[in-house]
């Protein structure tokens, strides 16, 4: 949609809202439909065309108006994570409206979905052990616990096991490796982690790390976790948009393992934030770690337990709807492989320059590199370009060498930004290498 | 805003953000702001009286887009907290923009708050033994730890604890203490957890419980946590709003014992979902209890310690900009007191009709009242009312009596509303009177 076009639905939407807010007395306050009402009255998934503007707003009174809030904000929500589930070609043990026991539900970031996972594991693991020894203080359980993640795991994995209050270790990788977990050193660490004592219960694999955006090896790792009986969420809060598209959903291979899995819709589908998409394979896993049943929540329909939804008020699956459709699977996968293009592009432009250097696999929308040199001359180069307030770069360290990323984020991006962007990094690179000495 | 002129101003919104997106390239990507360039540049205080839109909107281009996103977004929430902080008349040390440790910050939810300030207090609680004992596992100290709060607390408040791996007992109330948590109860509770060899570290007090509005003695309850170095915050999650009303200011008193204390302004300040404010008196004991401090997070202005935000993109505290300032604090105490006249209103009603009973003081916008008479009647008149679809009411359990609760809570209703409401419940008593037996 451009911008005339915007300013167009824009104003149709506000009149929308007032129309409502006018006649809201005529509508019940309640809605009188049955749970499930709204599955039915859309496709089973999500159009490979874009449908036209006309046809998703008048949706708005057919399907959302008659379930009100709630349960359409519930059942919305399913649904969208079924057609989004479908998009990534997710096993049907996470697709709610199969037979099998899983779903999704939207968190507000990667970090939400991160401790959701490692809290229901945790309550997973202490019932299992509760159920063999019914006799053994909790405490002395939870205390013998211990979570694992990459080294390269975002920071809000090692929070999630503070809030949580259960050991995380971080599991080494080097350059050697391309940053990923291996099989083989997970196995290790457990078994070290079994003869002393503890209990491993839940792994967080990484697809798609922050600083590079490498990927765990998750088809060796998944039948480990699985033999151990250790949860395995799967944080793929960036890369998870690029599933979409069949030339990189092998990345996602081995989610057959997985207890959970999660990625950010808001960080590279188009859809605003927040809307944090996570999908677990048993929805019984989640809402009994979670469960609590006063009287002020009761309703006629709580026991079918095919529903479940953090989010009431907020509606996101409405944002979900919507993009969906507007751009058909088609135009979210073009917008994909365009940003996967221009950073391509941006390689090229740092291989053909003798000074710079890549410093890890460019798979996506990241470009990490530097100039060949010490991590001064890197790091007062990161300086000169943020200051220069054009582009914006946040960098990281890769065995310990400073390194800059140039990540692709923005809807708008062209190529013409690629190369405005290169020829001032370049121009500001030479005044640095005039100043700084070798 | 009636929606005539919401018509208007929607549609000029339309325009400005499709200008603000037409015209993205001419801005820099990052702001050329020091940080706290916000604060000077907007009054210290919400505005007594409405300001006009057009001076609101003006605001927008002269003080967010210079600081654009961050640090715009985290100011902005400081300050309005502070706003916020002293329409509530809260003690010096809450506020930021004084020599105080303190300050507020936006939460989701009450619940996310209540669990947060557990958080905050397991830290502190273990830091504090750790630095008299620091051989002590631990393990073994969060396996002592214990926190209370009311019987009548919402069930978030357990939750939290669930969460948190922490012993959370119930502190019973009753009848004859109003639901209100009483000081020598605690005291008493305390002693006894203590020589079992417990740990008493975060007490939830409740200002306005979920089931009949009660109110925790927290004036007999904040000296017994200091003394006990406990960790004392307050769930104001609906009251909280009245406190910006003289009249209801009493209710708060005592919030000079609290280390953190919570509301919703989207409950009942105008304020759309999310936005639940908390503050600390210390904001280091928040900070502390969840830093992590990688590369990619790393900011130039970092050791400040005067700023901490939970919320980068959704810019909640744009919404409390706009809806103090449309309003004024004399418009918001005003929509306050016509709730609260509109329950008394309808507590009248009920008082007037000797087949009802008025089951809990009514002090601020909710109702809690049933037929007298069993539970059956009352449970059967309930759903009488909701199937009707013309009200929609919650009830709660009150020393064993099912209760119906009346709460006032749309921006529209008028006394019609309440008389229309009165008129249909006692329709509905007529015919579950006359079919069921007394």
């Amino acid at each position: 949609m451009d911008t005339t076009e915007f300013r167009r639905r824009g104003k149709e939407m506000v009149d929308l809202i007032a129309d409502y807010l006018e006649n809201i007395e005529q509508r019940t306050v309640y809605p009188d439909v049955e749970p499930g009402y709204l599955r039915s009255l859309i496709p089973e998934e999500a159009p490979e065309d874009p449908d036209t503007y006309e046809d998703v707003v008048k949706d708005i009174e057919r399907v959302i108006m008659p379930g009100a809030a709630s349960p359409a904000c519930t059942e919305l929500e399913t649904v969208m994570m079924d057609w989004l589930g479908k998009m990534l070609k997710l096993p049907e043990d996470f697709i709610a409206g199969t037979h099998g026991q899983g779903g999704g539900v939207i968190q507000g970031t990667a970090s939400e979905a991160t401790l959701v996972a490692l809290l229901a594991a945790r309550c997973r693991a202490v019932r299992m052990i509760l159920a063999s020894d019914p006799q053994r203080p909790e405490t002395g359980i939870t205390s013998k616990l211990v979570a694992y993640s990459s080294d390269q795991a975002h920071c809000s994995v090692e929070r999630a096991g503070m809030i949580a209050g259960v050991r995380m270790k971080k599991i080494p990788t080097d350059q050697s490796d391309k940053y990923a977990v291996q099989g083989e050193t997970l196995r290790r660490m457990i078994q070290e982690d079994k003869a002393a004592g503890l209990i491993p219960f839940y792994f967080c694999a990484t697809l798609g790390t922050t600083p590079s955006c490498a990927f765990d090896h998750i088809t060796e790792l998944g039948p480990i976790c699985n033999a151990e009986k250790i949860w395995m969420h799967i944080d793929a809060a960036y890369a998870g948009s690029s599933f979409i598209c069949p030339e990189f959903r092998p990345l996602l291979n081995g989610i057959e393992f997985a207890d959970s899995f999660n990625f950010n819709a808001h960080k590279w589908l188009l859809v605003n934030f927040d809307c944090s998409t996570m999908w677990v394979k048993k929805r019984s896993d989640l809402i009994g770690a979670f469960k609590m049943d006063p009287l002020y929540l009761k309703h006629d329909h709580q026991e079918s337990g095919r529903y479940f939804c953090t989010d009431n008020s907020l509606f996101r699956s409405l944002k979900m709807w919507f993009v969906f459709r507007m751009y058909g699977l088609k135009g979210l996968q073009d917008y994909i492989r365009k940003h996967v293009e221009l950073a391509k592009e941006f390689e090229s432009l740092v291989r053909a320059d003798q000074r710079f250097e890549i410093s890890a696999d460019v798979v996506l929308g990241l470009v990490c590199f530097r100039l060949k040199g010490s991590n001064e001359v890197n790091e007062t180069l990161l300086k000169r370009i943020n200051n220069g307030r054009k582009i914006h770069l946040v960098p990281c360290l890769l065995s310990g060498q400073f390194v800059l990323r140039f990540a692709l984020c923005a809807r708008t991006t062209e190529s013409r930004h690629i190369r405005e962007a290169w020829r001032l990094i370049t121009q500001l690179a030479e005044e640095v290498m005039q100043e700084l000495p070798h």
